[in-house]
């Protein structure tokens, strides 16, 4: 998977690790947090990346020979800080969601705990895996939620920003409920089901459009679906796909699978489509439609009683074209005392919202008797979540406290690496994709909307809240009375 | 380079492959033009992708083994297809433009010619690697010109859309005039320069700001940049690089290079930072600036007269997130008939701009006597354009007839392959680089603005208007008379 190619990296996690290891830090432990600050399209959630590729990433980390000796030629970094990034792995602790679980802003979806040049170094890497497929996994999942039932089809390959986008998106697109995709790497390497038929050209090679359906019909009897649109679709297209069903597939026993317009009206040429196939008693030929779609534009077709049965969605899935940047970040949350202790730290930042949590932390999810989500509390690593009754604050405004009953909590975070080793078992893509249509169903339909979704705020357990406000107030004390400020505290926490 | 995994293709491709097999076709020379139909962020140009990549891809085409036993584990293919496809190989030839190009929309920029199966099969990853590509150097050109002389470094690995989105979109952004990335693998690869100094959780690792920086300047003593916002950027950040500046660096006869300042009002602070440098005689202490820059908030800074030496730019530039889709398409235009004649096609469309060129085509740039950039001149190829003046004629209404005179006629298309073999000498990365600078000075002022650009609109040749509108006639009559028209026309041209 995405697991190769371990100099994907930002170049300052190198230089950065120089400085570690001059300073003899190289084995002190740190704890990092891989968390984002809003979701894109102004969605309520997004759902979890590839977490699965995330974690094979750090399994296999290392550098080859020539990487070294490529870093050597920089004639930057000493021979003795080479030699340990000759040997290094990744011997460190991974806690994280599921891959499709359904996440908020700000909650801590994968922690690292390692030793510090290892878990610096592999920042980039794991951004770039979780931000992309974050991105695609959500934004196909509001394309999918939009169709109401109808299948999606993952048709962006020629839009994607390259091989990885193309074929590792068109997994996170099939996770997030796609039924499949045209990337035909995607279907040999992760067995998601593979479609497609025609371009325009197909049609134009032939001296017409009659006899490029009937060469294609002959070819794939079973599975014909023709673009109908190269000249045009109600006075040839349609026409054409009627009379190759009768006179070619129908003496076979067979029948015409589906056409597919890219073009021009989709919601009258659908209806008019349907309107001939049904006449000529093709009740079963389905009507695929593509041509820069999104999700706004298939509600709005099905909002016209377009009788689409299948959607073919290119650029603006693949791309997540309306916001196509994910914001995930990966922040120092503790580090290693002489003691062993993980102690905790924070990032001030003038903007109240980038002050990150402090601490070694998880996730518990609250649910209602419905099995909705009523919010979840984040909270330090091995502190008791109360039963029947939990006091849980706001993250930015600490002294806002509100008492949540009535409800069955669950840890929603997973040791998957202890020591280097993947200790966790991952479903299968199809799995994936069935846990995410069942996360789905644990939200509100209000949290569901495209647009004005309702929004769900994660809050703070009592004692994260208790500990976020003291290194607020010893930063506070500290920026007033000296400029030199020793930010650290007293363990709170071994864990 | 973008080479490998050759099943980076919509799986249409192969179906078709299958029909125009079924049918005999597979030795029936095709000619296919890729272009694109309107430039990103309404620029008034695009600016070539990776055709290097493109071709070399083309080269080394070829399907594995285990490709073949999954493509039959289908059950879709014929035994003698997939048998094709095993030794299937790319023989055609292949007419380009350079990377880094000026190009405008509607000119085949790049021009396939090969028998049907081989070109239609590399549609796919040939649109993917040129339209990312396309994008970020484009995208990347603007945000250099918006800097206006000062330097542009490429620091988007963490939201690129995967590895190769990270590797080679840094690579399309060094092209496009970046100074050089922070992507490690870039460096390596390409051979782009690599830059990067420090993260906010490398200051939080240590004590308090001092010793981090401290650490550092001994590490690095001739490229420290010190990241001076993760406290209070004024008030601890900047006294604290001036400190280490003195107490460090300066007795090791050594200057500190620069800061970074990733966070708040970036004109202000740049500003008293500088101030505050200047006043400490660091007056060659470089600013350096981040935080989801584009190049519209870089033209407000220096507008406002901000002291900024660097801008690190991430997100903005690596996914072209204000337009990140580059529409390149790929489109038959010719086909071989009995007598081994291209026969020029045409693709209709109820959208007058989406009518395509036919036919086999050249591109010749007439520059004024200032070497700038009049017009394009898309031609058939080997239609020999006539010195002293020429009648040019609109793509979309041929009747428009214009006269141009005092041009010199410079051809930008050559053959990069034949028979399926490079033939073409590829700039280095550097090269290409240069390239684009001195491409870019053959455009005007009013077609380099960032808003409003003046567009440069491409004219077709007085044969090949006569042949587009004698096939849309052809078209018109055939299709009042007969749906089932034949778009073959007689030949026109030998190639």
């Amino acid at each position: 998977m995405n697991n190769k190619n371990n100099m994907l990296i930002d170049f300052y996690e190198l230089t950065m690790g120089q400085a570690y290891f001059n300073q003899g830090m190289e084995n002190k432990k740190a704890c990092f947090d891989l968390f984002y600050r809003r979701c894109p399209d102004k969605s309520a959630f997004a759902l979890a990346g590839n977490v699965q590729a995330a974690v094979e990433f750090l399994r296999d980390f290392k550098f080859d020979k020539d990487e070294i000796e490529y870093l050597r030629s920089l004639n930057l970094f000493t021979n003795d800080y080479l030699d340990y990034l000759s040997t290094i792995k990744f011997t460190g602790d991974v806690y994280a969601v599921q891959d499709g679980t359904v996440t908020f802003p700000n909650e801590p979806v994968l922690t690292v705990v390692a030793p510090i040049i290892e878990a610096q170094i592999v920042e980039t890497k794991l951004l770039t895996i979780l931000n992309r497929s974050s991105l695609v996994t959500s934004k196909t999942n509001r394309i999918v939620r939009a169709a109401q039932g109808r299948a999606i089809m993952e048709f962006g390959t020629r839009r994607a920003h390259g091989e990885s986008a193309a074929n590792e998106g068109a997994l996170d697109a099939y996770i997030g409920g796609a039924v499949g995709t045209a990337c035909t790497m995607t279907g040999m390497q992760f067995g998601v089901p593979v479609l497609g038929t025609m371009a325009h050209s197909y049609i134009q090679s032939f001296d017409n459009e009659y006899e490029a359906f009937k060469a294609y019909a002959l070819s794939f009897p079973n599975n014909a679906t023709f673009l109908v649109d190269t000249y045009d679709t109600l006075g040839s297209g349609v026409p054409n796909a009627i009379r190759v069903a009768k006179e070619v597939l129908e003496p076979m026993g067979k029948k015409l699978a589906g056409i597919r317009i890219d073009s021009g009206d989709l919601a009258y040429l659908s209806k008019q489509a349907r309107k001939m196939f049904d006449e000529a008693g093709m009740f079963d030929t389905k009507i695929c439609v593509s041509n820069s779609l999104d999700e706004y534009l298939i509600s709005e077709l099905l909002k016209q009683g377009a009788p689409i049965d299948t959607f073919g969605v290119g650029e603006n899935l693949i791309t997540a074209k309306s916001e196509p940047v994910f914001g995930g970040v990966y922040k120092l949350t503790a580090l290693e005392n002489e003691k062993g202790a993980l102690v905790p730290k924070i990032k001030i930042s003038d903007n109240i919202e980038k002050v990150t949590n402090p601490g070694f932390k998880d996730i518990v999810r609250l649910y209602d008797k419905d099995g909705k989500i009523l919010t979840d509390v984040v909270k330090l690593y091995g502190e008791k979540v109360k039963k029947g009754a939990i006091d849980i604050n706001d993250p930015n405004s600490t002294w806002k406290v509100t008492t949540v009953t009535d409800y069955t909590p669950v840890k929603i975070k997973h040791k998957m690496m202890e020591d280097g080793k993947i200790i966790y078992d991952f479903k299968t893509p199809a799995e994936k994709r069935e846990y995410v249509a069942k996360q789905i169903e644990t939200l509100r339909e209000e949290n569901l909307r495209l647009t004005n979704a309702q929004t769900i705020t994660i809050n703070l357990s009592p004692a994260l809240a208790e500990l976020k406000e003291r290194l607020l107030e010893e930063h506070n004390k500290g920026s007033k009375n000296n400029k030199k400020v020793n930010h650290n505290i007293e363990n709170i926490e071994n864990y």
